[in-house]
């Protein structure tokens, strides 16, 4: 968990933005810790994400600690019993 | 990784193929580690898979080990360098 640091959600907004977030969390605000969540078909941009921003923007500044994936279900609009996968990516600083 | 034991990789086809894949393994199989694969916009599915697999079918039989995320990089028809995000989800049976 990013605890009380940030968390980026990731959606259908344009690709460079969340990469673009989560760069900022680091650099502009000096976040400890960012978490990249997503559900659905989102969790493979947010894979996406995270590989861009730690590998192309943040090489040897962040590390990847820790992945989750889970379930979270949910009654629809037509009354059917839902169940959407979710992952939670978190990346840290590397201490200089 | 799963070792000598099984992989599935995720791609199109009909998303309970890949879940009666994975059940099969540990059960009629009995392997003890089962790693489901997947590149790019199979990643969600990869998830769904797990999640339905683990959760639904093999609920107290299998536990979780291992996320691991990473890219690879190719080049493509037209010549252009490709980064396509990966995923490998480990599975590991329960002893009882």
């Amino acid at each position: 968990m990013a605890g009380d640091d940030s968390s980026i959600f990731i959606g259908s907004k344009p690709f460079m933005n969340y990469v673009t977030g989560v760069v900022m969390q680091f650099t502009t605000k000096d976040a400890k810790e960012v978490a990249v969540k997503a559900r659905g078909k989102f969790i493979s941009r947010a894979v996406d994400v995270v590989e861009v921003a730690s590998k192309r923007f943040l090489e040897g500044q962040v590390e990847l600690i820790g992945i989750k994936i889970d379930s979270e279900e949910f009654t629809n609009k037509e009354g059917r019993n839902v169940r959407v996968s979710t992952i939670e990516i978190t990346l840290k600083k590397i201490k200089k």
